[in-house]
């Protein structure tokens, strides 16, 4: 997750933390991110700190076998979450939006309050995309559910596809990847997760999406995604160390 | 839904417009709002729209026979959503948001950046009370289904009665309500149509939640709750007119 330029702002733990763990103390003042380093909604968070250029420590948690300390930190036990001074946050949208209120610069929302709404009313339905992409990664075996998933996805996409059309630019942010383009990588990033999974029919088309296949190259070459990113390979060898490795991934690795 | 004395702010259509209705004309610069009476997402908007006392409009929308226009407002046919000047936006908590920064008094979110992020965190987290509520609504015959998500519910809901102890004060927001409380209202208002379902047992009891019982008393007398109020009545009277009347609520009012 350290990568770039960047990693000299981050302190980390050395692996996922897991039961039977202590949680590191938190010096003063620092702020620290707890993460997984395989979750969408974590990367949410680190794309944003990175974006920011923002120091901080990240403490890995192991999801599969949570330590008891996590559910002090958020009754839920999930990732990410912010701890700094004794407080803490969770939740990727509420946790990113105030590092962008808390850490200007570069300001990821539109300065146009209409404009910034719109961009987070696309961050909700990006769960037509996130959605369907989840049930295609944990209906293993239920090959009708995941060919249903696939198409819905890609229905999801297509919102996207022809927003992106309607805006023109680069990014949807514009000349820079903002906090829209940042909510919705992670799941991106993951798209060749799923052609490992379900074939290369499942792959977003060039005719289809052509402008989402640019945007894609284009935000593997931001100095944030960078930072944060995960080849596919690695993303599949997480997915093999479930114990039944249900794609059998193991043997296309 | 016009009420206490924001009536004068509001016009709207006599009914809910459905298939085969045409959209009424928008005058330029009118704020409009596309909603549903019996919409708990809606009535957020609405909530927010009354504490800002913002003049507008509002066309009802048929959701069990939409009309066509419904999906050039928002492609995935869902209410609420804002138009102005030919601009579009949807999406509850996006809405918010945006009438939250565009028509600042009151100010709904706390002015502190990690006050307001871990307001936000907690409108996320309160799916834990709504997810199941929905669950109890949408499950009709199925017991069992309803049964645990009535316990879930009440789970979900101990989150909110220690978050409000530890506030130690009268709303969420403070002295008066946040958006953090209009967020979470809608379900509070329809806690009595789960009584209705599920028995006298269902209903939140004071040795258990003393705190989230006297919260929906105070909320009871804001005039932004008056103004979009319902009462059990009316959103049962809804249920029935599902065909089936699956509850037999016809029987209970």
């Amino acid at each position: 997750m350290a990568g770039g330029g960047l990693s000299s702002l981050v302190t980390m733990t050395a692996k996922h933390l897991g039961s039977g763990s202590v949680c590191p103390p938190l010096a003063d003042g620092l702020l620290r991110c707890y993460s997984m380093k395989y979750c969408p909604y974590a990367q949410r968070a680190h794309l944003v700190l990175a974006a920011k250029k923002v120091k901080h420590d990240v403490v890995w948690v192991n999801l599969k076998n949570k330590p008891s300390w996590l559910f002090e930190k958020n009754p839920l036990g999930k990732v990410p979450i912010l701890e700094q001074n004794g407080k803490l946050m969770f939740e990727s949208l509420a946790v990113c939006d105030y590092l962008d209120e808390m850490y200007p610069n570069p300001p990821l929302h539109p300065s146009d309050p209409w404009e910034k709404g719109v961009d987070k009313m696309f961050v909700e339905v990006f769960t037509k995309v996130s959605g369907p992409m989840l049930k295609i990664f944990f209906n293993m075996g239920n090959g009708e559910v995941q060919a249903k998933s696939c198409e819905d996805m890609k229905v999801g996409m297509d919102i996207f596809e022809a927003e992106h059309m309607k805006r023109g630019t680069k990014y949807f942010g514009g000349n820079t990847p903002g906090m829209l383009d940042y909510m919705i990588w992670p799941w991106a990033e993951r798209l060749e997760l799923v052609q490992m999974i379900m074939g290369e029919d499942s792959a977003l088309s060039p005719q289809r999406f052509p402008r989402m296949i640019q945007w894609k190259k284009d935000m593997l070459i931001d100095d944030a995604v960078i930072a944060t990113y995960l080849p596919p390979e690695t993303h599949a060898n997480f997915f093999t160390t479930f114990e039944t490795d249900p794609y059998n991934l193991r043997a296309k690795l």
